[in-house]
């Protein structure tokens, strides 16, 4: 029996991860720690940690961590926070396995404590490129690692390339496909978004279509973040399609979004936009897949949204060099080129769905692995 | 005119970049912000700082940071507390770059604090191989470092080959390499080491011949520490010569190996060996080039001694996989084989020098590589 | 020349000590290092840091120490996090004697650190009585400090009572009032607030008279701060005037208050209600001065307010047992008392003004003190 | 059902509450949650978390957070992260109280996190005196603390004084004087305290007499540990009568202490002294009563010895003030004082015991108290 801890720190991070969380949960030859930290349990962020216990998750262990600021500052103090905090964790559950997810400053955090503690390190979803800091801190916990269970074959290449043990390169899809294969198997919109979660801004008809947006601020370009989310704004409002807009996800820069959308909101108050802050992954999936188009820089657009056949705007470089389907067309940030990108998927309509990031199974994968792979701590590099 | 923040955390992290420091200081496109932190301004490992200052050098700040315990979880909190002590000394120096040395935890705090600033990240010493954690740490702080100096072509290499773009790989050779080429160049033993720095132990007669010894425990193998020291001692008592003893360094399972050499002091009183725990870098050398020959698993057998020829005895794995010149000989952990090779290569006597970690010159090319070099945030992987 | 460390951290704390501070650094036997942290250096609490360097006051370091969540986790984890980062930066900075203001956990985070790094310890506007852990933390400090500057007699009694040598407790004023006193010298309206500042809501007018608001969430009722903010707009609705809202300090429960004033505007678009984030502290006295009166729970209304004379509705119990002049009238949370108070106070004007908390000359005496007290660190409890 | 948690921290810490822990641990209407942290869990102060264990009382959490250095600023920094750590484990936790012993600088990080979480704080043992900045940290503590626990009448009317609800503060003795009442009871030496926990230095006769030592470093005297134990030191040696040594506790100088004990023994190194790291409580208390005389600055001679009436050398100032029996003879630190005072005392022999301390019962009292009194956070002060 072994006792996998994995840390979840973020509301996209739970996305990517929660079938395999269930499947470790349900695995007879496993045993689940979960720990739950940073902006998953804070309410600006929406609390993804009630979605995870709704979910049927137990949380072994909760972990406030995140510094205010969203500044290059706040995180890298979040990053020190959280591996002071998590060691202390680690060092009370001792748990056979610690797995840490994609790229964010939590992820190098239980990185980083996980591995000076001399505990086997998993890395879902690495290999992948993007830029910007996140692409750092990737490889970095790649290369701290001494499991990697990825998304592509692309990305096993890139991790065996930087000198990692091929053995130990396990492609297993991203678990987020696996959310979107239940909903693909069932899609009709079924539910109002506006009754279930609330949301503000204006009331919506979605019966005649509608897209949804979903943009991050772009860390190394901090003080442009709120120019951006203007020039996203505008070209939604020019294309006439009532849109649904999610919140950003805590990080730096998001404050200039968040500036950016509500003085908007106060200057155009009866566009047909309605703003939302979280939902659960299966809605918002059976949102995407009803949707006319995707806008924005999300990796939803590259990942479920490849699977899924939903015509993707990508729009700026935070998915540079990610591996994308046919479904996907990158703009750069101006308005017009926004506006043009998105009548032009609209039009276009479904794309034929791909098993680039997976087929579904990835979580019963990753929980496999999780329970047969050899765990060790000492690894060289092969060159 | 570049500011340039160099964080030295260590007594052996000293050593290694002492005359890059120095160039900087001394260049008239650089300013010099040297922080001093970790275990460098502790009294148990030797107070490094009071040595810096005496060489010249002015402290910008001090940061204490080191988590007693000497285990796992001490090491991680370190990290973790040196993550959010630095990002508050950068938030307030604001350099042109930092830069970073080598492979320890304070190193990887270096590296994560000064990337999310993103400011941009200077490696020395990265690309070597060792194993262990010092391994996993010393690649993860290559992927997130902008610009990379190398002391070997076989570094370099490996930083290449692990996607880093070439033109921000430079081989400069290692500034430890410096001190050697100065000290190998007037290099009789004009002083006593026990009337200088006293130490502990027997009254030795040094004028016939004497070994040093610096053997470090092996994180990984904690608990392995004190049997393996015990080792050491016996194999040193059986080769008759006058032994120079030197502590380690701060690192989880010193305490073991304190342990194991007080209570061996304990029952071999008159054995002729003698402890210290610090020394002036230079005086060291002296020490090592007028030696028979140096035992242990420390760097400099495989670095400062390949250069002068001291021959030397390897004891173990720490340093497996680094590169190194005719000079070494590596013998396992049993009492038996450290005694057999030590006489070895005390009859071989001197071996000829190689400029495999450098020609005495790497001071001035990091300074003038740190001058003149581009300095970006902006990486991707090259494959 | 003795070297004063001041450490701000929030925009009311600035206030709070700005005059002392401009003493103190045009002293001649003082020397002026200013430490501003926490919640001064955020975007979403107005940059009190901004301020601070236009009235002309250098910064010398700067701490970022915030936790998000505004619950009562993150505000021990913010002292926590405060005492790490002051430690380092009293270290470095060796002064003379620190001064800590008030009663926010900032402050005791400060107070910590100085006294474990037997540095004196500087206590401004101890004594008072405010109930919740604002008043716990308040009398802690007192424990920890060396020399109290208090406000009032009252004040002073109580330190004394609670064992402090009466030789270090010293009546200095309030520095608040030093301001009170300028703009009470010269004080009508000379600008619109909604020129200078901007804000959100309404557009105002202002010459037929208008109220101020300054409510902040109470820690240890949390839950209850949306409930209680309702009921203040509520009342404030009912009261016709046009309002200045001043949006609530970082706190346990403030996103509570945002959250109820956010949904509020939205259900009541065209009230004649303004919200402010931040302004200059004398613009802020300024439109007191000329209010027809302040309503909420700030301390302004008990401080400057009774040495101005404005009519002050007291909401709650959070200033419940400070020293009052006959200005404030003390009302519950409901919406019917707090608009009853409101009314008869606008009916009643303006009261005379009274020296309770000061005669406008407190930042002289507090610097006048620190440069001749004795300051020393072992003290003990006088019975 | 109440959920109490104790935060034990250190091995004195550990002796004046473990009655306490059996008793609550035992009692029907409590739950005890025991996290063990700071120099509890390490080698270099003697593990009492293993003793602990042994004692039959469950561990919850453990919690690493002392920083080396045993200066001003490790202290200081200890704290911090105490109290970043200690918020986790609360907020994990949610006990219906948290208790805190004594006066230590995780005393103050606990209390501090428990504060800030609106977790009622109940305080062991304030009300004393003492100077330095334990003292400080006592009573700022009691400023913190909702209920008090008081070993002493003399230090519930302090408590009192200091304007705590009379109600809110118990007489419960000390549990310290449980395990002396234990002791008291069954007295004799029936084991060899060299054969049972080793220690280094001569091997001793114990059959006709001996005196113990515990000196602990004085804090605000940093610099003077060393000459203090040196003069302690060659006072014993004149004295004639073998010593069994206590190596002194994790604290500022205490590195200083350790070297003038290790310098010393290298210099006379056939003295009859034994030096011990830590040992049982009972065992040590066994030791206690049979010995001739205690000498050192520990509270143990003030409290454990009134009771048990073994006569006591009390050096210098660190426990000034305490209320005392008429078994402490107080001394300065020269060591011809000391000697003498060791002589005289010696030559009178036992004295009566008193129940200044306690009556042998505080443990239950304690439990009693946890059980029922009034739990709530909000208080202020009396007058």
């Amino acid at each position: 029996m072994r006792r996998i801890c994995v840390v979840v720190t973020a509301r996209p991070t739970y996305s990517r991860i929660r079938t395999a969380l269930l499947a470790v949960q349900a695995h007879p030859a496993l045993e689940l720690e979960l720990v739950v930290a940073g902006s998953a349990l804070l309410e600006r962020y929406g609390r993804a940690v009630d979605v995870i216990e709704a979910d049927g998750l137990q949380v072994t262990s909760r972990v406030s961590m995140v510094l205010e600021g969203e500044d290059p500052t706040a995180m890298a103090k979040t990053t020190g926070l959280g591996i002071l905090e998590l060691a202390t964790v680690f060092e009370n559950l001792r748990p056979d396995a610690v797995v840490t997810v994609a790229d964010r400053y939590e992820t190098m955090a239980t990185a980083v404590a996980a591995s000076y503690q001399n505990i086997p390190l998993v890395h879902v979803q690495g290999g992948e490129v993007s830029g910007s800091i996140d692409e750092k801190v990737r490889h970095a916990v790649t290369k701290l690692a001494d499991l990697h269970l990825v998304a592509t074959e692309g990305s096993a290449e890139r991790v065996r390339r930087m000198g990692e043990d091929p053995a130990a390169v396990l492609v297993t899809g991203c678990p987020s496909i696996d959310l979107a294969a239940e909903v693909r198997d069932r899609s009709a919109l079924d539910f109002d978004p506006q009754e279930r979660y609330g949301g503000v801004g204006t009331d919506l008809r979605l019966d005649d279509g509608y897209v949804v947006v979903l943009q991050h601020p772009v860390t190394t370009e901090h003080g442009e973040a709120r120019q951006q989310i203007t020039e996203a704004l505008e070209a939604v409002a020019a294309c006439g399609l009532p849109a649904l807009w999610f919140w950003p996800n805590v990080d730096a820069g998001s404050d200039g979004t968040s500036n950016g959308i509500r003085s908007f909101r106060e200057q155009h108050e009866h566009l047909p936009i309605r703003f939302f802050k979280n939902m659960a992954p299966t809605d918002f999936l059976r949102l995407l897949v009803n949707s006319r188009a995707l806008l924005g820089n999300s990796s939803v657009g590259i990942r479920e949204c490849s699977f899924l056949g939903v015509p993707t705007v990508n729009v700026g470089g935070r998915q540079r060099d990610r591996e994308r389907g046919p479904n996907v067309l990158d703009v750069g940030y101006g308005r017009d080129e926004v506006a043009a990108g998105l009548t032009r998927q609209v039009e276009h309509g479904p794309y034929p769905g791909t098993d680039l990031y997976g087929d579904g199974k990835a979580g019963e994968r990753i929980a496999d692995a999780l329970a047969v792979a050899p765990l060790g701590i000492d690894k060289r590099i092969t060159y």
